[in-house]
Parts: C-alpha cells; structure tokens; sequence
C-alpha cells in the first residue's frame, strides 16, 4: 500500500471504520479488525486515533458536518419559511439513504453504547441537529410565519425527534414511505403556522 | 433453585434475559449467560425457548402487550378525542420508563441486528403502535375534531415517529423535558385539528 499523507490517512482510516462498525456495531468491533480492514498495523491505527472513541468522534463530527452543510446548502437560496422547513425534512430520506453506514453507526452506538465519549460526541450531533432547526424556526417567526407564542427551541425539538423516529423506523425496517413523509412535514408546518 | 411451572419459569427466563440483553446488547450476549443468569442450565432454557430469537420475540410480545393495554385504559373513560391523545402521549415518558430495561433492549437491536426473527418482531411491534395510534386519530376524525382529509394512517405514522424518535433520545441522552413534551404534543394536535 503507497503511503498517504497523514490527513489523507486519517479520512481513509474513518471510511474504513464506518464500514466495519456499520456491519460489526460499534461494541462488537475492535480496532485490530478496523486496522486489519484499512491495512495497516494497529500501531498505525493509534498514531492517527488514540482509541476506538476517538474514532467514533470522527464519524460522527464528519456526518454532522456533512449534513448541516447538506442544509444549509438547501436553504442557501430560498427565504420563504415554510418552502425553507419542506425542502430540508422532504430531503431527509434521501441524505440519510447517502449516509446510511453513518447513520446506522450513530444510531447503534446511541441505542447500545454508554461510553462517556461516545454518548459526548452523539448529545453534541444532536445539539448541532437542533440548532440548525431552532434557527429555521426563529426565521419563520421573524417572518410572520410561525406561531411566536411557540417556544422555538421546544419546535425544534419536536423536528428531531421525528427525524430520528424516521431514520431509525427507516434505515432499519423501511416502513415509512415517501407519502407520509409528506404528510408528516404538512402536519408539522400546521402546527407550527400561525 | 424450587422447580417452578412451565409458564412461571419461562416469565421468569424472559425477565432475567431483559436485564442481561439491556446491559450485554441483543447482539453481544449469549443464551448461555442468560441461562447462567437465571441460575439454569442452556437444556432448561431450551426446553422453553428454541434459542435467541424466540427469547427476544417473547420480550418484544411482552412490551407490545403491556404498551397497548396500558395506552387502552388511559383512554378508557375518556371519550374526548383531543384528551384522548392528549392523555397517551404524556403517560409515555414514565411508561418508557416503567419498561426502560425493555425498550432498551429493542431499540438496540431495532438498530444493530439484521436477524430475520428480529426484525420482523419489531416491525410488529411498530404495527401495533400504529393501529392503536391510528384508530385513535380516527375516532377523532369520526368525532369531527380531527380534519377528515388527513390520512389517519399516515397522521398515525408520524406520532409513532415522533414517540421513537423522543423514546430513543430520552432513554439514552436524556435530553428532552417535560415542557418540550407538552409543546410537542400541542403542535401534533394543532397539525390534526379541524
């Protein structure tokens, strides 16, 4: 294997870890395993990640990153606030279809592990997650469109919460279709419109 | 150990594999720690079930059974649909809590296991939740309370979503309050509403 400069490693390093948690789970997978699957030793494993947790943050800091920015990208050009909500929960399926071995690693670790660090890492996914929706709340009550009685932080709440329902029912069961998706963001908006 | 009854002995081998699969994993634990758990030997312990599987599916039968006929007297004497819906969302968090053992275990293999019995027993379990929260959204329908163009199916789907979603963060992050809850629920209901 050529050698790779120490960033483009570490990159490689955690699309291999994702891979492996994703098909092992988290607490069933060892370093050796990730190590043995990227190819290279575990000392070279621990130069770039002192530990599996830290390999976890990295997932998890990457896909938080990738799908705030996947919104804010959505977001980017359109002022209305409710086509603002549709467009980042209509596009939710298909981003975390993209992110599935991410997500399906997120949502393992979330539901099994009790790792300081890796519960740390996943409040603060979800605090991003939430931020991300409070302003998007806030904007539509600036603009007149949402109830300002609403408490913005407690709305956004209810946003991530649905969210993660959808991602667990639908990465792990597919039971949920595009229709009620549809039907589910037509609800939200009514509750939160003036 | 007293020889205890066929169906008394197999509550109890349910209940002491609930404690071991809440604190071992679905996936990390082994019907020999179970059977050791429960002071028995593994021949016992398949005298009563096959193997896994079948002790997780009797689990999964057990909340679902408990969740239902909890939800089912909440509503009892209740005929107002709004208070009806109103009722069964606030007494989720401390029946999640009654069954937190139990809930954790299925959302932890809901998230982590791809065996074929375990899947479909959850799918079951989400089927449920649904017809139970569906027929609620109909009776309110029938009531005139809730919009009758709204598809109770899928208007059931997104409060189960929303119950996985607030049942997967409570339990392992502890990151929703009661507040957040109440606001919640009014905005599902304002999203239902005439």
């Amino acid at each position: 294997m050529p050698r790779l400069r120490a960033e483009q490693r570490k990159q490689q390093l955690i699309g291999v870890a994702v891979q492996v948690f994703a098909r092992g789970g988290y607490s069933g997978t060892t370093t050796a395993e990730i190590a043995r699957a990227a190819g290279v030793t575990e000392p070279i494993l621990y130069r770039h990640f002192k530990n599996k947790a830290e390999l976890f943050v990295a997932i998890v800091h990457s896909v938080s990153r990738s799908t705030v920015e996947h919104f804010e990208e959505l977001i980017a050009g359109e002022t209305d606030p409710i086509r603002r909500v549709r467009k980042v929960c209509a596009a939710i399926p298909d981003h975390i279809r993209r992110h599935a071995d991410e997500y399906h690693v997120l949502h393992g670790a979330l539901t099994t592990s009790r790792d300081r660090k890796v519960v740390e890492v996943i409040k603060e996914h979800y605090a991003a997650m939430h931020n991300f929706f409070r302003q998007l709340v806030k904007h539509g009550q600036d603009a007149g469109a949402f109830r300002t009685k609403m408490d913005a932080k407690k709305a956004a709440w209810h946003l991530v919460m649905t969210g993660v329902g959808y991602a667990t029912l639908s990465l792990n069961l597919d039971i949920i279709d595009r229709a009620t998706i549809t039907e589910t963001i037509d609800e939200v908006l009514r509750g939160m419109k003036q």
